[in-house]
């Protein structure tokens, strides 16, 4: 047991906060509020209404179709490549907007299972994020595979030495989330890609608590695919698009199952016959959706601007300071820290473990503090690094520590 | 050679119109843009700007991830129900709004096939939507399958007897566009699904060019499987989500590929192992756009107001008036005209066929008439019951008289 910072501390670290301007340029509806979820949804852009309002009234209602060429056919790779030249360590040409998280995940995990016909297993692990786990069962039934799950340690993520064991030459796919949605674990996208090759596999890597929170660096890092979403630390609104990255020297072989319009060359040529677009462009395939991907663009922006190197280190700050106070409010109080204590192994949430879990989320939620409850006894902070204050951490965490003591909260 | 009638007889059948004040409702920014085009694009509703924007500054802004248990979860089931019961003849818990059209179309295909194991043939036709054509090769190719094509007649589509002469007990899937986007043919869903019932396969219909324009009635034809857009005549906004519709009795049967956490039973276990979720709800995939979806209801209230039975009448008028038009004027200058004559066969829209279709439609353009131009050689004005006068279909059609007459337009 260590003495818990004060809140004087937490103010403190506030004033020195390089990116404490961000929150100004988010809308803040009520400064009482605690949200702690920006993990599940980022706060909302003050400049997304405008630019919303704009591709409505000036780009939809002045426009109409010619919208379409103006801008809007493009946005599924300009956006995309903004968001992956300076986020995602990706040049140009290997990024896209588009689809939800689950279709691009599909899109990508079908590919990468096309590209290696024979191979029967498919490696990912127990904790992984539901939609990622129920696309690998669905591809596995359909195709006959076999899919090795590594059971998932609460604490961490699969280890590259553990990941070795299950990797040989009939995996196909090693797919996992560089974050873990629960432990907030950054794996070793590197080192796994490189087991996964070693083996003749691919590796498809889930980024969607990465964008925005953590360097990612999928082209040094030899990364082959990776998904992610960006309603989550790229503030991209309720359901804002996933996207997807295909290293450039997979484009011309790895080919995605959904063929639809916006894939084909020369799509408007409406010809008879699917030939794939050239590069990333085969990786879409329906219409656009231009409102998320508007919406998306303003977040995204947003993050660019604030810069990753600043972003990082704030939610490494945000992270310790809230273990630091859960080490010292709550371990007499069953309660569990689960985020790696080492910060380059961590990434921008953390997940105390309760057998109340569900009871006192709902109760802190009742109460103005905006946590996630994960089954079966997960209570998630999300520390959104352009929005979330010190304060509210230390506010948030003792409306916890009195709830724990025995007061209601 | 008829004589055409006169702009007069426009104004009279504008002034008679009993949907005329639904324009009123939309944004028309320029009045003296000819609009033909609202089955690419509908135009934007006025309400749609304020609604958008309750969702991001008071749903979003304020409530933030709470808006998920406050309405935006339910969103795909409650936007499609109300699509279905009133616009498309279907009870509600059959029809879900998500993912695009080509996303939609591929679940659906997908699962059909999946139900119909060890039957080897598809069924369609030359001149279906490019997507939907290119869906069907990517899963034909994917499970060995052969695709009997119907080759189009381009003043029609396939007719039952044509389509009978086709499917047998190899027949996995008959699948076709209800009216073709070319054509404008309104091709005999209920006759066709039947010849594929018989055989013991399925069907599933792109209701694209249908939606918001003519009366459907999925439940009451024996209707399995169908798709459409929200963009065109639903005014749902560029690049608004799909729609998909999957018949009571096959729901506990069928089973699309994308299994996402969103249509797994209790997504927010997050539990082990893939089970679908209850009725319609298991044709989900990825977390709902909610701005789409926001959207998109918007524009299906507005033609549930107007009422199918008023948007089909006009529609009638309106595609009849331009034929009248185009055979007076057009019947000698290398036009021949596309669009059925019978007006039970005929969609909203109007195909003319012109060797210098490609260079006209952008003279148009140029000069203030949207039209489409498809590839090789139609002009496609669409004819939208809630926006499009007709005057606007006599100033547009003189424009390209004047052209034809050799004008610089």
């Amino acid at each position: 047991m260590t003495f818990a910072p004060d809140r004087a501390r937490a103010v403190e670290l506030d004033q020195a906060d390089p990116l404490r301007s961000f929150r100004d340029r988010f809308v803040v509806a009520d400064d009482g509020l605690i949200y702690l979820d920006g993990n599940s949804l980022g706060r909302l852009p003050r400049e997304t209404p405008a630019r919303i309002n704009d591709l409505l009234e000036r780009q939809w209602g002045e426009r109409l179709i010619r919208g379409w060429s103006e801008g809007w056919m493009d946005l599924p790779i300009t956006v995309g490549d903004r968001l992956g030249e300076n986020l995602l360590g990706a040049a140009p040409g290997q990024t896209a907007i588009a689809d939800s998280t689950t279709v691009c995940f599909y899109k990508l995990a079908s590919a990468a299972l096309a590209a290696r016909p024979g191979r029967t297993e498919i490696v990912t692990d127990t904790d992984n994020f539901p939609s990622d786990r129920y696309v690998i069962e669905s591809l596995a039934k359909e195709k006959g595979l076999t899919i090795r799950w590594i059971q998932a340690d609460p604490h961490s993520g699969p280890q590259p030495e553990r990941v070795a064991e299950c990797v040989n030459a009939n995996t196909a796919l090693v797919t996992f989330s560089q974050v873990s949605y629960r432990s907030a674990y950054i794996l070793d996208t590197k080192a796994i890609t490189g087991i996964a090759h070693a083996a003749g596999g691919l590796a498809l890597w889930d980024l969607s608590h990465s964008a925005g929170a953590i360097p990612v660096q999928l082209d040094a890092d030899g990364i082959d695919l990776a998904v992610g979403c960006t309603y989550k630390y790229l503030n991209g609104g309720p359901g804002a698009p996933g996207f997807l990255y295909v290293r450039r020297e997979h484009q011309e072989r790895l080919r995605q199952p959904i063929w639809g319009w916006l894939g084909r060359r020369d799509p408007f040529e409406m010809a008879q016959g699917y030939l794939p677009g050239a590069g990333i462009s085969a990786m879409l395939s329906g219409t656009p959706p231009v409102l998320g991907l508007t919406a998306a663009s303003v977040g995204i922006e947003l993050a660019i601007e604030a810069g990753i190197g600043p972003i990082r280190a704030k939610a490494i700050q945000l992270t310790e300071f809230a273990i630091e106070l859960a080490d010292s409010w709550f371990s007499e109080a069953g309660v569990s820290i689960v985020a790696p204590r080492e910060p380059e192994r961590r990434g921008a949430h953390v997940a105390l473990v309760h057998l109340e879990a569900r009871t006192l989320s709902q109760r802190l939620i009742n109460g103005g503090v905006i946590v996630d409850f994960r089954a079966p006894d997960v209570i998630r902070l999300g520390l959104s690094p352009l929005t979330t204050r010190f304060v509210e951490v230390w506010d948030g965490l003792d409306r916890l520590r009195r709830m724990l003591g025995g007061e209601r909260g």
